[in-house]
């Protein structure tokens, strides 16, 4: 059986002292690098991986230095401090240029830790919307970046606009940001934390929606709250998950969106927070 | 003129590479250690004090590994990529424990920028309420933590339960944690990004407004992500800032909140979220 993009994705070699290699995939190339979402995932797969690990990922923050260059590149995953039931960790992934000389492209810090069964709510329920089934797959523009083929998104609200003509999604400042879509990986795959993180970055930037304008834009920080269990994650199974994101503050180049993915059951499984550079 | 206790807590001596020596502050305690908005204030405080840091901050994620004790600590804030405009941060603050052995005990990154003028807008406008000078100020309960007393804080709406009765604060999830307040340092003093980072954090446990059960809880990761210009903060100067919190998730041990912090003009200067450990 081949192996799914994603896994194909993830694979990192071992190098000793929380070190590992791995390479860029072109089933996930975006404009100028890797989709920000699957890098994000392999920087937590590297803890994930590490032979110390204790508990699941509970926080994870990525900083995007720089595009990911083609080729190999280097993940770091450090513990560096571990407590009774909770980790942290620090991340780096760097590349070498023509000269040899590594450069860092990627800092993250993540908290795992060791859940206990606790009182528990979700005070952002899932919105009423029509179950996957009922939607057709939103088919990628022709000639589109290549990771959006490897997820299967059924859009329901706040489209890439269909005309770039400078007009406002809606006058309403509370939807004019606001996008709703059903996701799952393409071909199926069970969930897990890797995956969970790169879903919470499949939303299209969030000033294209609000102000029909293609500014050239890019992630510089990605933040993922878990608040789901790894055996949440395998009931979830390959079923669809339901996003959300929304535009908060837009401000001299950057603004920032915050997100939430559910399961079909409606649990909460993640928010999500980042910040976006634009140009002009 | 006394200085500040903001300014006092701020307070790091160079010790060169990047590496600052601080100390806590008494006037900042909480109950088992500063007050981590202060926290996260010094970790940035030592980016803003390095020789080579680029533009002002947009992002900042601050992971609190273990409480800090009394005394003094080492602050470590490394440039790991400069580019054009953007800068990215590792951050560490170390304590020695009795035998001399460094252990850590935050974790942070930021991103810092030279930004540019570019179209704006606020997606998250700042709710109708009452001007600071109609209310009084919330005095803190007698016997409170002492960083309570370095904020006048005024609240709007969403308080501390009076009763610990176990009755939810209000019926609508949407409101069942949601809480806000005008806040400013007490004394007044200009606010600067580092004041602007503490304040993300002045937002009692959206846990205990939501079940009214005095849980033991504790930040594990801050993030702030600066909507100001520095020219906007001056401008901001000693005006209250209107905050607002609310719970997101609850779910075995961990919760998250997602606030905002206006001036009183309405500008959206800060935008932040947290993850919080809580006990049952």
């Amino acid at each position: 059986m081949t192996p799914h993009a994603f896994d194909d994705a993830l694979q990192l070699v071992a190098q000793g002292g929380g070190r590992y290699q791995g390479s860029t995939q072109p089933a996930w190339w975006n404009m100028v690098g890797p989709f920000g979402g699957v890098t994000a995932a392999v920087a937590l797969q590297a803890i994930m991986l590490h032979p110390e690990r204790l508990g699941d990922p509970i926080s994870l923050t990525v900083n995007f230095a720089s595009g990911l260059a083609q080729g190999t590149f280097t993940v770091s995953a450090q513990p560096v401090r571990t407590n009774r039931s909770t980790q942290h960790w620090v991340v780096t992934l760097s590349q070498d240029d023509a000269q040899g000389v590594g450069s860092v492209v990627l800092t993250a810090t993540a908290i795992t830790a060791v859940r206990r069964s606790t009182w528990s709510a979700n005070d952002l329920p899932m919105p009423a919307v029509p179950p996957p089934d009922n939607l057709a797959r939103t088919q990628p523009p022709a000639g589109t970046v290549e990771w959006l083929n490897r997820y299967d998104m059924r859009l329901i609200s706040g489209p890439i606009p269909s005309r770039w003509d400078g007009g406002a999604a809606s006058p309403d400042p509370a939807l004019a940001s606001l996008s709703r879509l059903w996701v799952r990986d393409e071909p199926a795959r069970t969930l897990d934390f890797a995956a969970l993180a790169a879903m919470a970055d499949v939303f299209f930037p969030r000033i294209w929606l609000r102000r029909a304008v293609p500014v050239p834009v890019g992630t510089v920080s990605l933040t993922v709250y878990f608040h789901a269990t790894a055996p949440q994650l395998l009931e979830t199974a390959t079923g669809y998950l339901l996003g959300q994101a929304r535009g908060q503050a837009f401000c001299n180049g950057y603004f920032d969106q915050a997100g939430q993915l559910w399961n079909a059951a409606g649990h909460l499984l993640a928010t999500t927070h980042q910040l976006v550079y634009y140009k002009e």
